[in-house]
C-alpha cells in the first residue's frame, strides 16, 4: 500500500504519497489513517517527518485530527484555499479591476445555470434571503446579505468546480462586495436601486428563466464596474 | 511586529501571524524571514512548532527554503493550490461535464481579453507554438502543445485572477484536454479539424479580433462538449 521512503525532503514525500492514494481513489473521504507509528515503520522514516506531514494536509483541509480517534480524510480543502488566493492577490498588488472581471465572468455564468438547475427547495431559500436585503429591522450588515445571495446564485450553479473556484476566491469577493456596496449607497445617496437589482435577480432566478437573470445580473455587475471607475 | 501565542494548535497560530502579515503588506515577496531561533524567543514558542509552521507554509508554496540563507516570502502559491483542487475533485466524484462548463467560463472570457490585451511578444509567441501543431516533425505530444496554447492564451488575458484560477485548475484540465483530444481524434479518424480549429483562434487573436476569436473559441469548445457526450 505505502513505499519505502529514501531521498531528502521527507515530509514532503510523505504528503505526495498520501495525496496520490487520494487521487487514485485508494483514500476516501472519512477513511481513517494508520496511526503516526504505523505510517512511520511502514514508510520507514521518522515519527517527526510523518508529523510535519499530516500537520500540512491538516492545514490544507485534507485530513481531520479528532483528538483521541486518530486522523481522518476530509475534504476542507475549499475553506484552506481562501487564505493563498488572496496572499497571492496582495503579492503580486492585485488591482480591483481583475475582480470585476473575475466576478463577471463567474457570475454571469452561474446566474443561467442557478435558474435552470436550481432545486425548488433553493430557490425557496433564494427567495427568503433576497427579502432580508429590504427588511427595516434586518440586523445584518446589508453587505452581508448581498454578498450571501450572490454565494448562494453560484452554489445553485451546480458546477462542483465554478463553486469551488468561487469559494476559494470568497475572501477577496466578500472585502469587494462589502466595499463597493457602500461606495454605490454613498454616492447615490441610496440603496434602493442596489435593492431593486437584486430583487430582479433572484425573481428571474425564481421564474426559472435564466436571460432575464443574466440581463439583469450583467446590469447590476455593471453599474458596480461604473461606481468603482467612477470614484 | 510579532505578537506572543497562548493557545492551544501553536503551529497554526504562527501561520496565522505570518499569513496576516503577508495581507497587511508587512512582508512583501523575497523579504527574508527571522530565523527560526528568532521566531520561536519573539512568538514564544517552541522550535518544533516554528518549524512545522514553517514546513506548512513551504509546502503551500509562500516560503522558500534556501540552503544556508534562511527562508525567504516567495509567491509560488498557484503551483501548489493545484494539487488540493484535483484532490477536492476526486473525492467529490467530479463529473466531466463539470470541467467542459469551467473551460467555456473560464476561456471564452480569456479569448477576448487576449485578442485585446496580448502583447505583440505575446501574440508573436502564440503564432509559434500554434504552428508546432501542425508540424509533422515536432516530437512533442500533440495534446501537450494544445493545452500549451490554451493556457498561452489564458495568460494573455492579463488578469490576474483568472490566471491563477486556470492555473490552479491546470491538474484537471491538463488531463481532460489531453483525453478529449485522443478521442476527437479516433472518433473522426484525423485531427485536421483540431489543428484547423486552433488555427483560427490564434489568427483571430493575432488580428486583434476578439468577436472572430470568440466565436472559433465557442466551435472548438462545442465540438469538444459534443464529443464527448457522444462517446
Amino acid at each position: 500500500m505505502f513505499n519505502n521512503i529514501t531521498n531528502e525532503k521527507i515530509y514532503q514525500q510523505v504528503i505526495n504519497q498520501i495525496q496520490n492514494m487520494i487521487l487514485e481513489g485508494k483514500l476516501k473521504n472519512g477513511d481513517k489513517l494508520m496511526s503516526e507509528r504505523e505510517l512511520s515503520q511502514k514508510m520507514g522514516v521518522s515519527r517527526t517527518s510523518i508529523r510535519e506531514a499530516l500537520r500540512v494536509l491538516e492545514t490544507m483541509g485534507i485530513i481531520e485530527s479528532r483528538q483521541g480517534e486518530g486522523n481522518f480524510i476530509c475534504n476542507k480543502i475549499e475553506t484552506s484555499l481562501m487564505q493563498p488566493l488572496s496572499m497571492m492577490f496582495t503579492l503580486n498588488n492585485g488591482d480591483y479591476k481583475d475582480i470585476i472581471e473575475l466576478r463577471q465572468m463567474i457570475e454571469l455564468e452561474a446566474v443561467k445555470l442557478a435558474a435552470i438547475r436550481g432545486t425548488d427547495e433553493e430557490l425557496e431559500e433564494l427567495k427568503m434571503i433576497s427579502q432580508r436585503l429590504t427588511k427595516k429591522d434586518e440586523i445584518y450588515n446589508k453587505g452581508e446579505i448581498d454578498k450571501e445571495i450572490h454565494y448562494k446564485i453560484t452554489c445553485m450553479s451546480k458546477n462542483f468546480l465554478i463553486k469551488s473556484l468561487y469559494t476559494i476566491s470568497l475572501n477577496l469577493l466578500e472585502n469587494f462586495i462589502i466595499n463597493s456596496r457602500q461606495k454605490i449607497v454613498e454616492f447615490y445617496h441610496e440603496e434602493e436601486t442596489l435593492n431593486l437589482q437584486h430583487k430582479k435577480i433572484c425573481e428571474a432566478i425564481i421564474d426559472r428563466d435564466p436571460e432575464s437573470a443574466y440581463k439583469y445580473m450583467k446590469e447590476h455587475l455593471d453599474l458596480i464596474k461604473f461606481t468603482m471607475e467612477k470614484i
